[in-house]
C-alpha cells in the first residue's frame, strides 16, 4: 500500500497534502502512553486517517481494534486484516444488510444505537450492539438514567447483542485547557459508567464501557470502570486543537503544499493555488481567540511565517494575508514560492485529498499512501 | 463512463449525491439560450461537473470548447475528447511541463495569468494564455488601466502567445437580483474590453475576450466586444443561487441522500446519516437573506418540508431542526425514512462524493456518473 511518490519534495505538484510521519508517530506514542497509564484498550478512530498505512502506525504495526465512521472504512480496513472494527455512527436499518455481510465473512463488527427502532433491527439481524449515551447534549444518545435505556437494552439481549454503552464528548471541543477537558472526561466517565450500572441493575450485561474524544482523551485523569478509549484526530492534530491546548502548533502532522501565483499588492495580497478544494470549507478556528482563517501559513519547510493566515478561498485560489491586526512586514513570496499551510480540522482537509505524500521518519525518499473516502 | 447503478432508488445506500437529469438539461438549455441570443461562444466551466458524462451534456452531445480549474480537469476532459480547454487558474510556473506534455498529445490547453513572472515562464514555454483582468476587487487579476497589462502583454507576444483577456465577477454573488447582476456583467463587460483595447493601442492582438460567472451570464444585457462567456454552476444551481434569484429551489438538480438515525425529541432534533463529509462545510448561505444551514430538507421524493434545514453537522451525522424563528409542527420523520438535502453550493457538495446516481430524463433506471478530483 506505501509506494515511493513519484516525486521528489522539490517536483511535488502542488496543491499536495503533506503527512510529517515523525510528528505522527510522536502523537500517536503519547496517546498510547495515556491509555497505558489510564488501564484501557485504546481503539482509534479512522475517520481522519482513511488509510491503511497510518492505521497500521496507530495499532502497533498489527492489526488491532479500530474506529470507523463509514462501512466503506470498515470494509477497507478488513480487507486490510483489521478484525475488531467499531462502526461508531448510528446504525440505519438499511445498512444491516452490508454490516452482515462484513461479519459473515470474519469481521467481528459491531454497531451503535440510541432508539428502539433501531434496537428492533440490529437484535433481528443478530448484530452485536452499544448503547450510544448522551454525556454532554451534544448530538445523539440517550441520558443514562432515561427508562428507554433498559427497554433498549433488553430489546437487544433478547438476540443476546448487547455489548455496553458508549459516549463522545463532542463539546469538549468547545472549551480550552486540560482542567476543562478534564471535566467533560469525567463526565463522559460518569455517564457511560451510570448507563453501565443501569444496565446492570436491570440484569442485563454491559462489557464495554468506551469513552473519548481527543482532548477528553489527553486530559482524562481517572477511567475507573470503563473498558475502552476512542480518539482519532490525535494523530495528526490541527490548528483547532492547538487553539484549546490539546497540543502546540509544533505537534501538527498534516499540510497542505502550495505555491504561490500572484499578488496584489495594494491589498496585501498573495494568492496560492489551494482554494477550499485543497484546504476544505473547515473554519474550526473562526469561533476560538485566534482566527487562523483557512489555515497558518508557513514556509516550505514548515516554519511558521508570523501573522500570515489564509483569508480567503476560492474553489482552487486561496488568499494569503496578514492576520487582521497584525502588522507588517509581510515576507517576500515570490511566484513560485512554496508555502505549508496548517490546517483548522484535519479530518476535513486531509477528506479533500486522495492521498497523503509522506515526509518519512527517517529522512529518506518521500512515500505515497493511498487515502480512501465514500460510503 | 455511464453505467446503471447498481442499485435500484429504494435501495441505494445512503448518503449518495443524486442528479436530476430533467432539471441539469433544463438549466443547460436556459444558458445556451442565453448565450445564442448574446452572440458569443459559451465556453462551460467544468469545475463543478468534474464528470465526463456531465460534460457531453453541457456541450450539446460532441466535445465542444470548456473551461477547467484543474490540470487533472484538463487531463480527464483531454482523454475523453475534449481539445479546447482553457486552465482559469493563475498558472504557477512550475505546472507549465504538464501544460506542454497535454499540448504535445494534441489539446489546445491555454492558461490565465496576471503578473510578469508568470507571462515570462508561459512566453518561454511557448504556451497561449489570456491575461487575467480585475473587473470588481474580488480576487486576482490586473486593473485594465494598469500600465502592467501592456507590458505583460508584449512579454507574451514577443513569443506569440497572447491570446486575450479574461474577466470574472466573483463579486456578484454577492448581491441579489437581474438588475444587481446585470451591473456587474456590465462591468465585467466593460473592463474586459477596456484592457482588449488597451493592448490593441499597443499594437498587441487580442482575438479572446472572455466574460463570466454564473450570476452574470443569466443577466447580462449586452455583451458586445466579447467573444466568448464562461459559467460553471449554472447546470447545477444550488441554495446560493437561489438566495441570490438566479434560479428558483426547484432548478436545483443536485441533492443527498440521506436517512434518519435518530431523534432527540426535547431539542426538535432529526439525526440523519449526511454530515460534511457528505453535504460539505460550505456555508454560503450563511450571508444570506434567509440562512439555510447545511441545506434545505426534502422528503425523498424531493417535495421541500417547509421551514426543515440541517442545522448542525458533524463528520458523519447531520442534525435537521426547524429554521430558527420557525413555528413547528415538524413532520414525522421515522427512524430509516429518507430525505434529499439541496445543497448550499454545488461545487463543494459535489466534490465530497466519487459519483453522481442520475435520475435519468426518460425517467428509467438509475445511472451512475463517476466523478473525478485531486489535482
Amino acid at each position: 500500500m506505501t509506494d515511493p511518490a513519484p516525486f521528489t519534495f522539490d517536483t511535488l505538484p502542488t496543491p499536495a497534502l503533506l503527512l510529517d510521519e515523525a510528528r505522527m508517530m510522536r502523537n500517536i506514542a503519547r496517546m498510547d502512553t495515556r491509555a497505558a497509564r489510564l488501564g484501557v484498550t485504546l481503539r482509534p478512530h479512522l475517520k481522519t486517517a482513511k488509510s491503511v498505512e497510518a492505521a497500521r502506525r496507530l495499532t502497533g504495526g498489527t492489526p488491532g481494534p479500530i474506529t470507523v465512521s463509514t462501512l466503506a472504512e470498515a470494509e477497507a480496513f478488513h480487507a486490510a486484516g483489521f478484525a475488531d472494527i467499531l462502526y461508531a455512527v448510528g446504525i440505519a436499518p438499511q445498512k444491516l444488510e452490508r454490516v452482515q455481510a462484513l461479519r459473515t465473512h470474519g469481521c467481528d463488527l459491531k454497531v451503535i444505537l440510541d432508539n428502539e427502532a433501531q434496537a428492533r433491527a440490529v437484535a433481528q439481524a443478530g448484530v452485536p450492539a452499544l448503547i450510544e449515551i448522551d454525556s454532554d447534549g451534544h448530538r445523539g444518545g440517550l441520558r443514562p438514567e432515561d427508562p428507554a435505556l433498559v427497554r433498549i437494552g433488553q430489546i437487544l439481549n433478547e438476540r443476546a447483542c448487547l455489548l455496553g454503552v458508549l459516549t463522545h464528548a463532542g463539546e469538549s471541543y468547545g472549551v480550552r485547557g486540560a482542567a476543562a477537558h478534564a471535566e467533560f472526561a469525567e463526565q463522559e466517565r460518569a455517564a457511560a459508567v451510570a448507563a453501565a450500572e443501569a444496565l446492570r441493575r436491570a440484569r442485563l450485561p454491559c462489557a464495554v464501557v468506551s469513552v473519548g474524544s481527543t482532548p477528553t482523551a489527553h486530559a482524562a485523569r481517572d477511567l475507573t470502570s470503563v473498558t475502552e478509549l476512542r480518539a482519532g484526530v490525535y494523530m495528526f492534530f490541527d490548528l483547532v486543537m492547538a487553539g484549546i491546548d490539546v497540543c502546540t502548533v509544533d505537534d501538527i502532522a498534516l499540510s497542505v503544499l502550495t505555491t504561490v501565483i500572484g499578488h496584489q499588492p495594494a491589498k496585501g495580497w498573495t494568492m496560492i493555488d489551494a482554494g477550499w478544494m485543497a484546504l476544505s470549507r473547515d473554519r474550526g478556528t473562526a469561533a476560538q481567540e485566534v482566527d487562523q482563517g483557512y489555515g497558518l501559513v508557513c514556509d516550505e519547510t514548515g516554519r511558521i511565517l508570523p501573522g500570515l493566515i489564509v483569508s480567503g478561498t476560492n474553489q482552487e485560489h486561496g488568499t494569503v494575508s496578514l492576520r487582521s491586526g497584525e502588522d507588517g512586514p509581510v515576507p517576500d513570496l515570490p511566484v513560485g514560492a512554496r508555502l505549508r499551510i496548517l490546517p483548522n480540522h484535519a479530518c476535513a482537509t486531509a477528506a479533500q485529498h486522495h492521498r497523503y505524500t509522506v515526509l518519512p521518519v527517517d529522512g529518506g525518499s518521500l512515500q505515497s499512501w493511498p487515502r480512501f473516502g465514500g460510503w
